[in-house]
C-alpha cells in the first residue's frame, strides 16, 4: 500500500532503480490457468526498448524478461508471478558529474527533498526505465483480456509536437518507428526529429489508447470509477501532464445536445464518453488520451542549483530520448490492460451473479 | 476498498442516493486536536449548495451537516468523524417515469448492466448529489492543511462554454454565482446561461483549482505520485472528461528548453510542472484544471432505449443545472483538500525524521 | 485504509463513541438483489443488547438500526449500504470524574499517549459499544450466506470462568442469558455469576463459533490466509486475548499421525485443521475459538495513576457487564460473516472461471 | 492488495515456489537512510535455514539473499527494496508421485479446489519455503527498530509436544539447536526428536516471541489493534493454529481482580495484557505465543485421496522437518518485526506532531 503497487485484486508491485542490479515486479492476483511464457512478455517489452531507432536513446538493453514464479508446466498457477529483468548497459560513469546537481523539470530536487537522499545514477527509481516492468506485467493481463474475453487494447502516436496525425490506420501503426498511423505523416516525423537532435532540444507528445470489446458494468463507483483508475494509471506514467477520456477537453465547450451520446436499438451513435458513464463501461470502445512533456535531460545548458542552493549550468550528456513519448506508447497500452484487468476481477468478485436482460447495445 | 473510500492515511467513505434518505460519510485518519465544528464544513457546503442563483438546480437542499463522532469538547480525537446530511426536498414523483427508461449520457445503463437492478430515483448513487460529502470531508481537511501549515487551496471557473476568462483576481471568484475570477466576463456569462436555460439545452466548463504553501517532498512514487493520485481523485467528480497538471496538454506542443522549469537560488522561473516533479510536489503551487462535460438531463428530447431494448424519447423534466461545472469549484477544490492531506500524512510516516539541508526554493 | 475499515471486497468501516451522538457504519461491497430490511439486523443486535439479563450491565440501549442507503425496493442495489444506532441512554455524568485518571487495563491510557487527547465519556472510541454495528453488519453478511449459498454460522460460550461446557446442543443456546449449550451448566453459570456480582468482581471467557456449509476454495495465501484474516477479526473484538481455529494450541502436543485429517472417498475423518489448509477453507466446518479476559471496569479499587503521573484510587461505578465474553457470542458470530463474505467475493473475483473436477468430500 | 502483501506502510509482498527457480520479495515503505546490507539479513536467514542440525530437514538450502535495489551507497533510498533468493537444491523428482494424490493435512486438496490446477513439487507455493523471504524482510525492519528505537525482538521455544520449558535465559536460546530457553530441557528435546524420528513421525511446538523497548501509543483501532494486525501476522505463518497475546487462553479463568494490570507511579504491575490495552501499545513488552501444528508429510502411511476422488495411502519420502516449530523463532521474530514497523510509521503518519505531557510508565 505504499506507492509502487498498483491495482486491487489485480496487483503489480515493481522495483529498481535505472542502474541498479535489475528491475522486477510481483503480479499478485492473475487468474490460474493462463497459458504464459516469457515470450508473450517479450513482444511488447521489445516494442518498448530503446535503441530500436535514431530517434530513441542509444542505451542499449536487452531487457529479456525471467519468470520466476506463478507459471507451472507453461500455465500460471493463481499464485504471484515474480518477473526480473537484469539491467545489463548502465554506464554510470556518465552520471557522476550530477550527484550534487538539481537538473531543472527533474526528480533531483524533489527526491533529495522527500528522502534527504538519492540514488543520482540516471535519475534512479525516477527513471522512465521503471515502466518496462509495467509493460512486462501488462502484457499478462492483455493476454488475460485478448484470449479469454476478447477484448483488444491498441495504441498510437497522435501528435509529436506540432504535427498532428489525421488518419488512423491501425495497420500503419508498426510500419514506422514512432507508432504513427498515419502514413502520410511519418516523413515530417522523422526529419523533425533529425532536426531536433541536431538542434539539442526535445519535444512532447500525445498518445490515445483504446480498448475494443470491453463489456457493459466494469468499473466501481463512487472513487474507484473506470475511468478515475485509468486517470490514476494513466497519470502514474512518466512525463504524463494530462489524460483525457473520450471528448476530454473538447467537452468545455460542447452543448448537451451535442456530447450526449444518444441511444438506438442499434447501439449508440456516438462515443463521447469515451465508453464510461458514471464512471462503469458503456460497452463501448475505452478511449484516452494523453499529453506527454519534452525530455527534461537536454544537452543545451539550463539554470539549476546544486545540493548546497547555488546556481549551476546543467548540460545533460547521457544517452537521451529527444522524445519521450515515442516510446509511450506500449507504456499506455499496459497501463490500459492493467487497469481492465484489475476493474474485472473487481467487478466478477461483487457482480458475478447478476443476471441482466438488457440487451447490450452495438458498439460504435 | 471497495469502491467507495478515498485516500490511504487519511480515507474518506461515503454513502447516500439522490433521493435516499441521508447522504454521510466517514472520514478515517484525521489527526486528533484539530478544532472543528459543523460551521467549519458548512461554509463550504453553502457554496456548493444548489438554488443559490437561478442558474443552477432549484432543487432545495438546505445541506445542513451533522457531526457523529470523532469531536469531542470542540476538537478532533483522532478517532474516525461520522458526518450526516438528511435528504429533505427529494421530489421522487418527477423521477418515476424514467424507472423503465435509460437516458443518453447518464449512468441508468452502465448501473443497470453491472448490478442488474438500480435506484432510478435522479440517478441514485451515480447522482452529483453525493458529492456534498466530498466537499464536508474536503473542509476538514482543509482547515487541517491552513491552520497547521499554511496551505490554502482556492478554485475558479476558468471557461464556461466558449467564454474563457482572461483575468485572475481571486477576490472576484467570491463576487458573481460563476466563481469567475474575471469580473469582465460575468455579464457574458450570465446572458449566455439565460439564453441556454431558454433554449433547453446544457454546456461543459473548465475548472482550475491550485495549492499554495506545499513544501517539497509529498508523493509516493511510482504508482501513487501525486499527480497521479490527484487525477483519480479529480477524474472520480461527476461529468469531469479531463484532468490536466501544470501546462496540461500544452506540454505536446512545448519543446525541452520551454516546458523545464529553471531554478535559481531565488526560485523556479516558471512552473509547468503545477508543482510535481517525478510525482513529488517541488514546492511550487500545485496546479490542476479539470473538464466538465455538459449536463446530460435535458428537456430537449433525445434517444434513448427502454430496459428491454426499445427506442424511446427521453424528455427530463426534473430540476437540473444547466451547466454542472457552475457548482463543481468547490468540490475540485475538496479532493485537492482530501489528497494532500492524505500525502502529508503518508509523506510524514515514512519520511518524518528526514533531515534536508537543501534550501526550500521560492515560489513562482 | 486506517484502522477502522476491515474487508477489502466486503468492506466495513464504522464509527461512533459510547457517549457520542450515535454509532454508524458503512458496508461496502454487498452484491446487489439481497432482500434486506432493518429486521433482518435487529435479530442480531437484539442478541447483543445490554439490558436483557441481570447478568449484564443494566444500561438501556434500544440499539434501534436505520438503513440510509444501498437499499432500494427491500434489495440491496450493490452501492454502499449506511447504518445508524442513535445512543439514547449515555449518562455521561457517570465517568466525569475519570477524566483526570488512567483506569487499570482499560484504553485510557495508551488512548492518551496516541492521541494526546481522549474522550473519556465511557471509553470513548475504546467502548465496546462500537461492536453493535459490527453485529448489524454481520447480520447483512450472514443473511447473504445463509440465504444465497446456504451457509450456517453459529456460536456459543463454551467455558465461562472455572466452567465448562461439556455438552454441545445448539438448540439450549438461545434458551438462556449466556449462550451456553449445555443446559446442565446454565444454573452453575448463574450462581457464579450472582456471587460475582456481590463480589464486585469480574470474570474472563471463551466463546467458540462455527461456520457449516463452506464449499473449499476460500481464502489467500499467503498473508491473506483465511484463517488468519479470521484471527485478526476476532482478535479485534474487545477484550479478546486469544484465537485458536482448529485444534489451536492442543496441536501442541499432537503428534502428527493424530493431528493430520485424513480424508476417505466419503470425507474428512476428523477436523483438528478446523476447516482451513494452507490458509484454504476445505469444505469442513470453519471452528475457532476464542479468549476474552474479564472486564476491567469493576467498583472494587484498583491502582491507578492520574494524567499527571500520580497514584489514585480508580473504583469504577458506571454500569458494566461482569463477564464481556457474555454478550460476545454474537459478535464473534458478525466476525466470522464478515471474514466469509469477503473472502467469498475475493475468490470469485480471482477464480470465477475455475472448474474442478476433483470431488467435495463429505463433511464431518 | 490481493494475499500475498502484508503491511500498510510498511509492506512486504513475496513471491516464490518451493521447486521454483526463485524466492523473492518486495518491502516497500523502508523509510531512507538505514544501513543495510545483505549481511543483515543473512543473520537471520542463517538461523531459519534448513539443515543445520539432524532435527530439521536434510535439504541443503544457502538461502543467500540478493539485495536488487533500494539500496545506494550502503544506505535505504526509501524506493522499494527488491530482495531474491535462488533456490539451490530443489530436487523435484522426489514429488512426481504425489502429483495425482492429496496428502492429509496438507494444502494440496485446497488448493486444487482454490486454483483447479496446482504446482505439485513440495507443496508449491504452500511451503513453508515461503517463510525465507519473510525473515529477510524482517531483517530490514528489525535492524530499524533496534537500531532508531532501541527495540528488540526475541523470541524462544516456549514448549516442544509435551516438553514445556520452565526457564527463560536469553543467552541460552542460541545455543542449541531448538531455539530452546531452557539449558536443563535440552537434553529431554534431543532424545525426544530422535525417537521421533526413528518412529516416523511428528509434533507440534509453541513458539513465544516478545518485544521490548515498544514505546505507547502505537496501533489503530478498532480493526487494525496492534493486537490484532499481529494475530493475523503470526497465523499467516505456515503451519500456526494458535494465537495468545499476553495471559491469551489464561484469561479465561481469570477474574478482573487478578487481569487487570494495576499501574503505579514506578510502573505496571503486570503484564496480563502482553503490551496492548484496546488495541495499542501500552509500553510494556509486546508478549505472543503461537502454537504450531506437527508437520503433516510423515512416512507413516495416512489415508488420502486422489484427484478423481479414490481412496489412496499416502506416504511422504521427501526431506521434512519433524517438528516445524524448531525453524519458526526466527519467523514469527519476523513477522513481529514486520508488524511494528508498519504500526510505527502509520502512527507516525497521524500522530507525528501529538505531543504528550503524562509520563511513561517503567515496564515490567
Amino acid at each position: 500500500m505504499s506507492g509502487n503497487t498498483i491495482g486491487k485484486l489485480f496487483t503489480v508491485t515493481t522495483f529498481g532503480e535505472s542502474h541498479g542490479a535489475a528491475l522486477g515486479c510481483i503480479i499478485d492476483g492473475c487468474p490460474p490457468g493462463l497459458e504464459l511464457s516469457e515470450a508473450d512478455m517479450q513482444r511488447d517489452l521489445d516494442r518498448r526498448k530503446p535503441g530500436t531507432s535514431r530517434h530513441t536513446t542509444q542505451r542499449r538493453e536487452a531487457d529479456e524478461v525471467r519468470i520466476l514464479s506463478g507459471v507451472f508446466e507453461g500455465k500460471t498457477t493463481g499464485t504471484p508471478i515474480g518477473l526480473l529483468i537484469e539491467n545489463t548497459d548502465q554506464r554510470s560513469k556518465d552520471y557522476s558529474k550530477i550527484a550534487e546537481q538539481f537538473r531543472p523539470a527533474h526528480a533531483d530536487y524533489t527526491y533529495m527533498h522527500k528522502y534527504g537522499f538519492r540514488d543520482y545514477r540516471g535519475g534512479g527509481r525516477s527513471s522512465a526505465r521503471e515502466t518496462a516492468m509495467r509493460v512486462a506485467a501488462g502484457a499478462v493481463a492483455r493476454k488475460f483480456l485478448e484470449q479469454r474475453l476478447g477484448i483488444t487494447i491498441r495504441g498510437y502516436l497522435s501528435q509529436l509536437g506540432p504535427i498532428k496525425v489525421e488518419k488512423l490506420d491501425w495497420d500503419q501503426v508498426h510500419q514506422n518507428p514512432f507508432f504513427c498511423p498515419d502514413p502520410d505523416k511519418v516523413a515530417e516525423m522523422e526529419a523533425y526529429m533529425d532536426a531536433l537532435r541536431k538542434e539539442g532540444d526535445s519535444i512532447g507528445a500525445r498518445i490515445n489508447v483504446v480498448a475494443d470489446g470491453v463489456p457493459p458494468g466494469w468499473g466501481e463507483p463512487v472513487f474507484d470509477r473506470f475511468d478515475a483508475d485509468l486517470a490514476h494509471a494513466l497519470m502514474s506514467i512518466n512525463a504524463v501532464k494530462g489524460v483525457e477520456v473520450g471528448a476530454g477537453f473538447d467537452s468545455v465547450e460542447q452543448k448537451g445536445t451535442e456530447h450526449r451520446d444518444e441511444m438506438t436499438p442499434d447501439g449508440f451513435l456516438s462515443n463521447n464518453a469515451g465508453g464510461v458513464l458514471g464512471g462503469i463501461t458503456s460497452g463501448q470502445p475505452i478511449a484516452a488520451s494523453i499529453a506527454l512533456k519534452p525530455t527534461s535531460s537536454l544537452r543545451l545548458p539550463g539554470r539549476g542549483i546544486d545540493v548546497h542552493g547555488n546556481p549551476v549550468e546543467v548540460i545533460t550528456t547521457g544517452r537521451h530520448d529527444p522524445c519521450v513519448g515515442i516510446r509511450a506508447t506500449p507504456i499506455a497500452e499496459a497501463m490500459m490492460a492493467i487497469v481492465l484487468m484489475d476493474h474485472y476481477l473487481r467487478h466478477r468478485g461483487q457482480n458475478a451473479d447478476v443476471s441482466v436482460t438488457t440487451p447490450v447495445l452495438g458498439q460504435l
